[in-house]
């Protein structure tokens, strides 16, 4: 089963596709650049979800649904947005058979078809602030597609909002940007830095974008969430104003925010290695696998009878599955189930019951232990939590490992080159600068950290006294 | 507030689109036929989509996502399915600003894509039964459209499942109608009828189509569900194919089954009525709203600080808000929950304090009765399922005392016109009377119950002695 991976020290490309496609999260569909998330994949999905919703309605947001279609006069209204997003556009341009007099893009994203009604719904300081989410699907025609990380139609979140002023829309950004931060942190086990986007990497339309970035172990970053305080532009071209306290009149202070499927790639290259991916337990649909193992009939029955009053007993408190199939051996499930990457594995055979035990192996660093039957109810959990702190540290310790000085810019170059990774460096803010490191050596600048963790130094490109420490890395 | 709202018997149609805005379940878009779904409309799907999910799941179906984008070849490939389609379709002929070679069409529904899939996945009859279910939007360019009724974009749920053999694939198909039905019974507090389409009704591209059909308050049917044993009508054009137990070659059998966002249009139009929604506890986002009440500013602070604390004891067991605004008087906020649907009320003031009491009071039949505090744990959950109960009842009395044998056709086509409802009737199963019947008074077969009532009259268009029992009636 392994061997149908292509180890990533080998090809990482085609590693990344071969994890992607035989765990089953997802595979090719006859439409160009769009995918079908196939049941594991949509499963991990919906406890992305799960956990995200759950948060979103703790800090008072409701979910909404917005149309698909969105006029295409809409997105011409705010200059930077269509140009930022009008290459990439999907059409319609029949319906019901006719050809239609307006036509209809395909929502890339909500902004304009959304604060169209919000014009509608705000009248009073009172209806402030409004706060929304949506879980859509979302259509951007790219030229170069991968498996989750870029695709033609992605599944995701965008929130939305409008406020009274503008450091409440500050607030909202940051307050946003610090829930995925933790969501990365304790859900996804992946470190990532919380920053602001260059002016030429923010959103077509915001004042400012803010983002996380995480460390991929092939030494690419990722964007894995965006928050974006997008000012009055979009309520100065939509008219969304608010009465205010005083009686005057004023546009409202917007912001919106999104992560989407491109999360569940983001766990494949952050965790899995060359057996396939490695979940962490927060988010695994399944936690727990049982494996028993028996030879003659007698074995198995007494097995199964353990094995249904162990899932019987275990479900309440974990993810548990029984691998009960007979036309495929234990080794072939060990592999089947380590390349799904579900975090723990329970072996039960006659040997083990005959001792009353267990032996759990954990797909982390691969050890086994035994464990009494009659402490697992007590013990996985315990398993559980400690694999969720482990990969999390495993991968602050990559990106430890893997964050250096830029250097001269020389040195810069040869070492993006040979060693992947984040790099700290000092940028004058000169969009020139930004536009060269890019052209010469394929690194952005992923964000300008907000650790407070300032200073000065030589902008890397130019060499001028510069105040603006940021992070540069090949991304995805 | 419920001044807003024009009475039922004033203009039925006028009523139904004024609580559906001004409840704030849904709104216009700016794009022909599309809706916007609000918090409170979304916040009920949300409900919806929890209890059909859980059933789903419990039955051993995966949810997974398939793409929006439809090649237009795929749907030419199953002849009735694309002549019943064609008329309906949005297309996307421009993507990243060319020409598309080939035409995508937005998914009005997902059978040829999916099944394009399945041809790749299916191997043996070890993969089978394949049980998958998607959530996602779908589009039908309709003419004349309705707030949840008909809508060009809406959402729903899309089972399709595969199977070894005829009596399995059929076996599903009436599973997952009991399953549809014992939903509406239980969630919705709505009695339908469960049956089987005629051939001119059914789904294009099914072999066989069932429904649970609902009557409306107005008289009017509405088609809850509906799913299709598909036969083997698209595994032939999709070259879904299995290797048997004995090394032969068959193609599948399959099904596929659905609801949609209409079934909020089934609450509106089953439960609502001139003051509003009124929606079962089951699927109630609130179930419970408190209004406090109080003239001094002591008495807002002895009456709030009740209201925090039967909040923290209640909110573990019911839906409950409290609505502590200070702009709107409690009269307002009466009506304006009573206009949302809220099953329940509590009434809390000081002369209910002194007591030890609240006042509970039903948007059912809106009498108010004292409830001591210390109680209220355990009196509220009773009301609530009362309150289903006594709704779901009122819905079957409806229904029953609206359910008529069809008499003479002259009969039947006064009646239809007068009184509305359901009518039982024999029907010869030629598809010329059915035309008739529905041309000259608008009345269709909803379906051939399945409620094993046979026996054998004369067809009500054409007298000629029959064995097929059908319930007609106009229908949304």
């Amino acid at each position: 089963m392994s061997k149908v991976i292509t180890p990533r020290g080998e090809d990482a490309a085609r590693w990344y596709t071969d994890v992607v496609l035989r765990s089953e999260l997802a595979d090719y569909s006859p439409v160009k650049g769009c995918m079908v998330i196939r049941p594991q994949g949509y499963a991990l999905w919906e406890r992305i979800q799960g956990a995200l919703d759950a948060r979103f309605k703790e800090t008072g947001h409701q979910n909404a649904y917005f149309p698909l279609f969105i006029p295409e006069s809409f997105l011409h209204k705010e200059k930077a947005h269509v140009e930022g997003f009008s290459p990439e556009l999907a059409v319609v341009t029949i319906g019901g058979g006719k050809e239609l007099e307006e036509k209809l893009v395909v929502r890339p994203t909500s902004e304009t078809i959304m604060y169209s009604m919000f014009a509608k719904w705000i009248r009073s300081y009172r209806d402030l602030p409004l706060l929304l989410n949506q879980w859509s699907n979302v259509v951007r025609w790219e030229m170069r597609t991968r498996l989750f990380l870029r695709t033609t139609e992605f599944l995701w979140q965008e929130g939305h909002t409008a406020h009274a002023t503008e450091p409440e829309a500050e607030a909202e950004t940051l307050k946003i940007l610090d829930l995925y931060y933790d969501f990365a942190h304790n859900q996804m086990a992946l470190p990532v830095l919380k920053g602001l986007k260059s002016e030429q990497e923010k959103f077509a339309g915001a004042l400012r974008t803010y983002c996380i970035e995480a460390l991929m172990q092939d030494g690419k970053a990722l964007q894995a969430g965006t928050s974006h305080n997008l000012g009055q532009n979009f309520s100065k071209v939509f008219d969304v104003k608010f009465q205010n306290r005083e009686g005057g009149t004023e546009h409202v202070w917007q912001t919106s925010w999104g992560v989407s499927t491109r999360l569940i790639g983001a766990l494949v290259l952050g965790h899995g290695d060359d057996a396939g991916l490695i979940l962490p337990p927060a988010l695994a649909p399944t936690q727990i696998v049982v494996v028993p193992i028996w030879k003659t009939d007698e074995e198995k029955s007494t097995v199964r009878q353990t094995v249904e009053k162990l899932i019987d007993s275990l479900a309440p408190h974990v993810r548990i599955h029984a691998d009960l199939r007979e036309e495929v051996s234990p080794g072939f499930k060990f592999n089947e189930w380590e390349l799904k990457g579900v975090p723990l594995r329970i072996e039960l055979g006659p040997r083990d019951l005959a001792k009353g035990q267990v032996m759990v192996a954990s797909r982390l660093d691969r050890r086994k232990e035994p464990v009494p039957l009659g402490e697992l109810v007590v013990k996985l959990p315990e398993l559980l939590a400690q694999f969720q702190r482990s990969l999390y540290d495993r991968a602050l310790k990559f990106r430890n490992d893997n964050t250096r000085p830029a250097g001269t810019y020389s040195e810069f170059k040869e070492q993006i080159e040979t060693l992947g990774g984040f790099f700290e460096a000092y940028w004058c803010r000169n969009s020139q600068c930004e536009t060269k490191i890019k052209e010469e050596t394929k690194a952005t600048i992923r964000c300008i950290p907000l650790d407070g963790q300032d200073g000065e130094g030589a902008c890397l490109f130019c060499g001028s006294l510069s105040r603006t420490r940021v992070i540069l890395a090949r991304a995805y």
